[in-house]
């Protein structure tokens, strides 16, 4: 059902050379009480079942995503966090293997993001270098800038996906009237893969419970503990799916032939 | 060349009724030294040539901008702002109606955008009651979201439409290392239209020398002057076009039908 590695990837691959380190994927499919961000109306009210089933130009959102990252020849097995009474379906839906050839498994997530990733981390084979974590509702990532948050793993321990803020930032406490306009220079908008080395995110997690106030990704971790995060540049098509608006402008996208000649 | 009023916007006409106010147009295309944001490959390059001739599936972006806000029956009239060299190719492409049956002027920008928009403002209709501003580079706005930031205006006096920020925001000052992870809550993403009752932007304009600080959109200058702006939630549909990727989505998205039945 999910593509096989494509011509492309391994002639990355082979560009890599003995240097390519291996990786485990993990993707995050919301924990019990999933989060639906943004205005508009919402995907998947009315019952419990989650975003990843959701049809996406005929097939689920999940396939989607995980095929999208089956093109990363280095990724050796993927680990996929589902709400508990989603297990049986993705399992049935996604089967076991990512890209054909390498184990994919569905482990049961947590009340929240974090405890979702940490199940799947503790699932991982401890033998891959690196860990990329992905949110199961961004399908349109390109196999090139997962490459980049890799080597920028390697070389730093921590890397995060993400685009510089150009929109002007206004600071609205009751979420209707302006308080100010904030200097929007130097702030960037987090996407993921975050790419970590094995050590840096599991040292992260564990020590987890010490972090105070609200943690929205897992750079945040990281970046407690005081060790370096470094943000790679992505794309405005690796936006997250959560209003119906959204699912159409993804299928629109796909339409029209992404990822436009990476292949 | 635009399209004429539509019978959506005809309904809506009546339904505002008596109270229905009039609006000048002012649509900002950049000035003299425009500046290209965001990663990627940029539009433009190569030339002195704006965005607003580049082709958005075979009709210049800013006659796809003119024709989505040509669905507005409220405004009276545009004035477009564009770089002085770009003036005659402007008039000749883009005709002088809007919407087949309203005045539609072309002004030569100033060195920035605030500048250009001072120029546009001056060359408007003083007898309209409200002054919308919008970027000539985002073709994808609804006439309903037009619609409801004018009642806004009207009755706070100013409104800018924008997006509730869903990301995890990173300060990134070296633009490469994360230095923390900001709360994001309370922060929005302006985008355009800004609309205003017209004695408010005249005066903030007029006021615009006192601000200190760099000033990135109209509203800035209403906040400087301790007034209120009112935020109006708007779509993802409405991004900025930066870059040829940037393009691509525009197109997907209007090959896939949209305003999506707003009509």
């Amino acid at each position: 059902m999910l593509l096989p590695l494509n011509r492309k990837s391994q002639i990355e691959n082979r560009k890599w050379g003995a240097q390519m380190p291996t990786a485990s994927l993990i993707v995050a499919a919301g924990g019990r009480g999933e989060r639906f961000a943004g205005p508009g109306a919402r995907l998947g009210e009315g019952g419990p079942r989650t975003k990843i089933f959701a049809p996406l130009a005929g097939r689920p959102v999940l396939a989607r995503t995980l095929e999208s990252l089956a093109r990363v020849a280095a990724i050796a097995e993927a680990v996929v966090a589902v709400p508990a009474f989603a297990l049986g379906e993705a399992r049935q839906t996604f089967g076991d293997r990512l890209g054909g050839d390498r184990p994919l498994k569905f482990v049961a997530g947590g009340e929240n993001r974090l405890d979702s990733v940490a199940a799947a981390l503790a699932a991982t084979d401890p033998g891959t270098e690196l860990v990329i974590i992905h949110d199961a509702v961004r399908p349109l990532i390109r196999a090139a800038v997962v490459e980049e948050a890799m080597r920028v793993a390697v070389e730093h321990g921590a890397a995060v996906v993400g685009r510089p803020v150009d929109h002007t930032v206004k600071r609205v406490p009751d979420g209707r009237k302006v308080a100010e306009t904030v200097a929007r220079q130097l702030l960037w908008l987090a996407q993921t893969p975050q790419v970590f080395r094995r050590e840096v995110i599991t040292q992260a997690y564990a020590r987890r419970a010490e972090v105070v106030g609200k943690v929205t990704d897992d750079a945040q971790l990281v970046e407690a503990m005081g060790r370096e995060v470094v943000m790679v540049p992505g794309d405005a098509a690796n936006f997250k799916i959560t209003t119906p608006e959204d699912l159409r402008m993804c299928e629109a996208i796909l339409a029209a032939g992404w990822p436009f000649g990476e292949g």
